[in-house]
């Protein structure tokens, strides 16, 4: 395997390839890249005859992936050479302007950068559990595609099948979007006098963290993909004036709030896991010191995992209970152990 | 001390006073709350007589402030009464339309909200190291504003004092904006087709996380800072646009990001800390296996911190070099010290 463009993404590659027993040849325009992409354990920097390799992984920076492709695709006669762009149509429409046979090239983009870019942040795991996805086209042939997939499979990552322009519409809605909010956020603090910014919070950092990415790449990115991303700035710019309309109104206001929760919920936990169904078990809170304690504790000795939890009041009763958010399959365990363990349940 | 409304903040501030040694009383409007921070270690929820309470921290939903420190005033003859909501003109309006003595009133706001509410999820750190803005007025005496500034210095937290319409205007600035610009992005995701969710990654993950908040709390807060809160949205909206006109352009593209890159970074660090100025040193990377690593240790042995890191090419001699950023005051000890162990400097 050759891997062309050792930015942060290829030398991943290469890590994780490399721990996986995998044989990975390095190369970059830039030497020096290559050479601490080596050092941080991506692979080595001699190459084997251009007919030799079977995979060509292309990860340049996106204003060059298409004429590298057409050139890789010349060199290695035998090789499926595949990309790491986070755009696929401007590729695929640049390469079809060359006439070339584009039978052995299989688009694919693993979806994880991070703020960091360039060969020293590179780490084996950067791909562990990411989606990765590929874009194979009719002409491309079964094995062909396997042998991307199995890219993918070594490097940790799951992998989806998209047609190429979902793909972009894809990471306009999820990715280029969300990094245009982030930067728009950012820019706004220009208008914010010095004195004000030490007020600021996790949520502001949060928001504008992959504001600091690289401009130059992002730039590349979104020229890339400008009319899918044209179209989402359009949508949220709708929303901008209703947003402005609705702050006199509490009802419509909190409306709106919550369309953004649902959708932030929609995107599920840290590692793309859906918000799974649960089931509540009520449990009454004695008014005893320890008590909560002694609660969490016998839970936990039951290996139950608590989804969600909140306080509850019951006005009737006068008294306080805790709702448990559980896996629905565990939920009749639950109540059994609490009845038990002498903890009040209510039905 | 008493604390009214034992939610994630009070019972937080609760936590952060009993671990100090100071004896907390606690109630809440929901009993069951108030058991539960009590369960949480936040205090105990037997009261005093009220005139014999020296400080009185109101931490209820935004709504409810106003009146319970109106109330409170009149009940605690003897103490400050001081409140952590978020908006501080809002509450200060109201109270002066009650035509009460508001000497002993002294508002405060501890910048430390978190996704989650409750005080299930309290604990005693949530200060440290955070903001805690003071908004002293005229007619408070030196006394009672130390009283409140003692409150946050047990917390762990650094004071700000700030005039209460700045204060307004700053926290729209760094968390209002911020929040909505959250709730826009993740509102946006109802145009996505649900299977492209799954390439959602790590960036819009971060920049939708506080979407997910407590909606009614949100609603109170910017309808109480409505005014702070349309201007901000106003100058956004024309950002956008020149946004949008940009993308075709791209150079302005480019430096429009590089608006969003300096605002990012004008944030500073995890902790606010300001990104520090560095000194730069060159190191030549050696083409030798586990140079690069070699070359780590020798930084570590030497005990100085890599403020940042990069790789650079010398195009006329054809070799790598590593730019080492450091505090300028360790740089010469840097640089002796890796001649030193025989690595090769560029001058």
């Amino acid at each position: 395997m050759l891997i062309v463009g050792t930015g942060l993404i290829g030398a991943s590659i290469g890590c994780a390839l490399t721990r996986q027993g995998a044989e990975v040849h390095l190369w970059d325009l830039d030497p020096a890249n290559a050479m601490v992409a080596a050092g941080r354990g991506a692979g080595v920097l001699s190459l084997l005859d251009p007919g030799d390799y079977r995979l060509v992984i292309v990860a340049t920076p996106p204003s060059a992936v298409a004429s590298t492709i057409a050139e890789r695709l010349r060199w290695h006669r035998n090789a499926v050479v595949t990309d790491t762009a986070s755009v696929k149509s401007a590729v695929l429409s640049a390469l079809r302007e060359r006439d070339i046979d584009l039978s052995r090239y299989v688009g694919s983009h693993p979806m994880s950068g991070t703020q960091y870019t360039g060969p020293l942040t590179a780490v084996p795991e950067l791909f562990v559990d990411r989606t990765w996805v590929l874009t194979p086209r009719p002409e491309n042939s079964a094995e062909s595609i396997e042998r991307v997939r199995m890219l993918a499979g070594l490097c940790g990552a799951r992998t989806v099948t998209l047609d190429t322009r979902d793909h972009d519409t894809a990471v306009a809605e999820v990715s280029h979007l969300p990094q245009l909010m982030s930067i728009l956020t950012a820019a706004n603090l220009r208008h914010a006098a010095r004195s004000h910014l030490p007020l600021a919070g996790g949520g502001i950092r949060d928001v504008t963290r992959i504001a600091q990415s690289q401009t130059e790449m992002w730039r590349q990115i979104l020229t890339a993909n400008r009319t899918a991303v044209r179209e989402q700035l359009g949508q949220v710019r709708e929303d901008l004036d209703t947003l402005i309309n609705v702050l006199d109104d509490p009802d419509e206001l909190e409306s709106f709030l919550k369309m953004g929760r649902a959708g932030a919920r929609s995107l599920g936990g840290k590692h793309g896991r859906e918000l799974s169904e649960t089931t509540t078990v009520v449990v009454e809170i004695p008014d005893r010191p320890g008590a909560l304690a002694r609660l969490f504790s016998d839970i936990d000795r039951l290996g139950v995992n608590i989804e969600d939890l909140s306080v509850e009041h019951d006005q009737a009763r006068d008294a306080g209970f805790l709702s448990i958010e559980v896996d629905p399959a565990r939920a009749d365990d639950l109540r059994a152990w609490m009845r038990e363990h002498d903890w009040g349940l209510r039905s």
